[in-house]
């Protein structure tokens, strides 16, 4: 795979502290000409699911040939293994703790190397800032030629997380919510084609909690303000929604996170088109 | 209008979603020189007025022919329209809700195309992410060469919506709060040009709520920590600012926003200069 | 020394507002090859201690002949002279107001020059933005190959603020937290070496408050959930962390800045290895 001379970041070090800035500093000492592109610093502080789930929305839309350096490592200096993994497509860098789960899930034929070789990190390697002292580097020389192999020795037991994926149990299906955005929308694990094989040509019934959401809009603006709707959002997924609103603060109980709570599909009247 | 190369960002979208940095990668598998610029994700969420006033504060000081891309799109999947509007230095796209309202209302040439050629968008269009399916790779056409012209019919209807203007009624010049900075600078719509023009050689007397502030300083570091003050911001017009403090926190009550409030200027004594 | 073609940016603006996007805008107009990395934009308001220990952490990782562009500029319009300066790797541009006081005070060599060629800024000069006006255009105009020494003359006594350094008395070495990152790290002013020069192969005994910590870690994994531990952190520093949680919460009171708090060390039991 030619690299693409783009690599993204994709961190949970917000914008505040240098630390974003410095992977960058590093990364255009080895590699001047790379195109860097921030994906999100706001994954939740040591939250490997919400960092994969972010990876799995983006990541597709970058040029073949791109390396994606993730650093979500709340296990940093410890025993996980710092990894590349590299599908037909992408290079992949970060550590070995299940941030890549989703695309391990999804491209089963990917190749783990784990990152030995010394003389492609920084000199001096702290145990609290591997982002800096081997992901930047390792991710510069990648993106300017250098093949995985020569990172380091194959792996075949890369970790994975259990990231929850929607089931049939009798007439139901059932899905989880998986995040908001910041419009407040609420995004479950339930794909169009999910929906599609379950629903069967019928209208869904959607249940949130005491919340009974009938049919599906096409997007946003199609009805009243204030409105709850389902729809699949931007990812393929289905979300719930509020026009104009803010579904996230109007389906959550005051003291709850709503990322993990259940959501449920019945099969409802004859539809011609989910997204009607 | 040769392009710069160059293409800015402005949405609503925030920075912890991966959404600005899907539109980049969409943006760099079609035109992989290019320079991408954040101008702000931060414009309030679905605020058409917000997203005009920052786009009128930032956008003239790029290069000729740089691409201004501009997603704040409340209607998405809806009735508007997309639309790029070219002036004779910069090229605009975004929704055709009002977001352009002041470069309309400043550039009375500008001609405005609707975006219908598909073969320039992503092949799959959603209704809820146009800046992904749309936006972004019609921009990254535009700032590789291709001519508005090709990417849809002209139209000469673009929406403008109503963005306060100052006025002066017998001896008064009323004008409003546009928005606040990080520093608490409270910005108004009165320019330096109206406030000549009205002042005619006199000090102004401005007066906010029950806040009289007499004269104008030239900058912050001008006068004693925590004293109002109005001055010429950065942008060209009336700020109330406090020296070392927030003047938002002070001037407004707790419960409103300040956006929109009445800001009026009296004529006072004799003055040489305005800034002074 | 050789620009890199790279240019930082380090402010307290934020990333609400344009500015940040505005500076980017006036530098690629005047040198379009640029490549432009954010620090941060996060520096408190108008805080120059913060700004300065911010720059301290990253600057050194960028390539050599990088600019550093730095506007923390409380007193802009204000007495206060805007600066370039150089030392024999890096240039640094701002206000000469102490936010490089950590540059200059660990290379007495760096040589400052005012900035007063007004062909290197823009033509019209705001008293309430410099970052636009002075510092981004004379920035980019140094990246491009402009010698300091063109844009202004030289001056021998840069300001510097008093930034603490730890000290010994009798058997204790005290120092103080300087910043707090986003994971909650305390951050101190205790360097390894001044850590390893003052224990003589002890065990160091931390005292903040009224908590005890009993000697180092070299990780954050390396202990239960919800110990406080020491580390040397990224920066090279004495941090106070706790392990899948946050030091600075648990060690703050309610109404204080943990910045400023001292911290103690007494040397306890030998040890093999600092980080032991």
């Amino acid at each position: 795979m030619t690299p693409s001379g783009v690599i993204t970041l994709l961190t949970d070090f917000g914008l505040r502290d240098p630390y974003v800035g410095i992977m960058k500093g590093v990364i255009l000492s080895i590699h001047p000409q790379v195109h860097l592109v921030d994906i999100s610093h706001e994954v939740r502080p040591g939250d490997i699911v919400d960092g994969a789930l972010v990876l799995q929305e983006a990541y597709s839309y970058f040029p073949p040939g791109t390396v994606h350096l993730v650093v979500v490592d709340p296990g940093v200096g410890g025993a996980r293994r710092p990894m590349v993994l590299a599908t037909q497509t992408y290079f992949f860098i970060g550590p070995d703790n299940g941030v890549f789960s989703l695309i391990i899930r999804n491209h089963p034929e990917a190749k783990a190397h784990h990152l030995t070789e010394r003389r492609f990190f920084l000199p001096d390697i702290s145990r609290t800032f591997h982002g800096r002292d081997i992901f930047a580097p390792a991710a510069a020389h990648l993106s300017s030629g250098v093949e995985p192999a020569r990172l380091g020795c194959s792996f075949t037991d890369p970790t994975v997380v259990d990231i929850p994926a929607p089931r049939v149990r009798g007439s139901v299906l059932y899905g989880t919510v998986l995040r908001t955005d910041r419009f407040g929308n609420v995004i479950t694990n339930i794909s169009r084609a999910d929906l599609k094989a379950f629903l069967q040509g019928r209208k869904p019934r959607i249940r949130m909690g005491d919340h009974l959401i009938e049919g599906m809009v096409g997007c946003y603006a199609e009805v009243e303000r204030g409105t709850l709707v389902g729809l699949i959002g931007s990812c393929g997924c289905l979300e719930i929604a509020m026009s104009m609103g803010r579904a996230s603060e109007h389906l959550r109980s005051d003291s709850e996170k709503i990322e993990g709570t259940e959501v449920s599909v019945r099969r409802g009247e004859p539809s011609e088109d989910l997204d009607r």
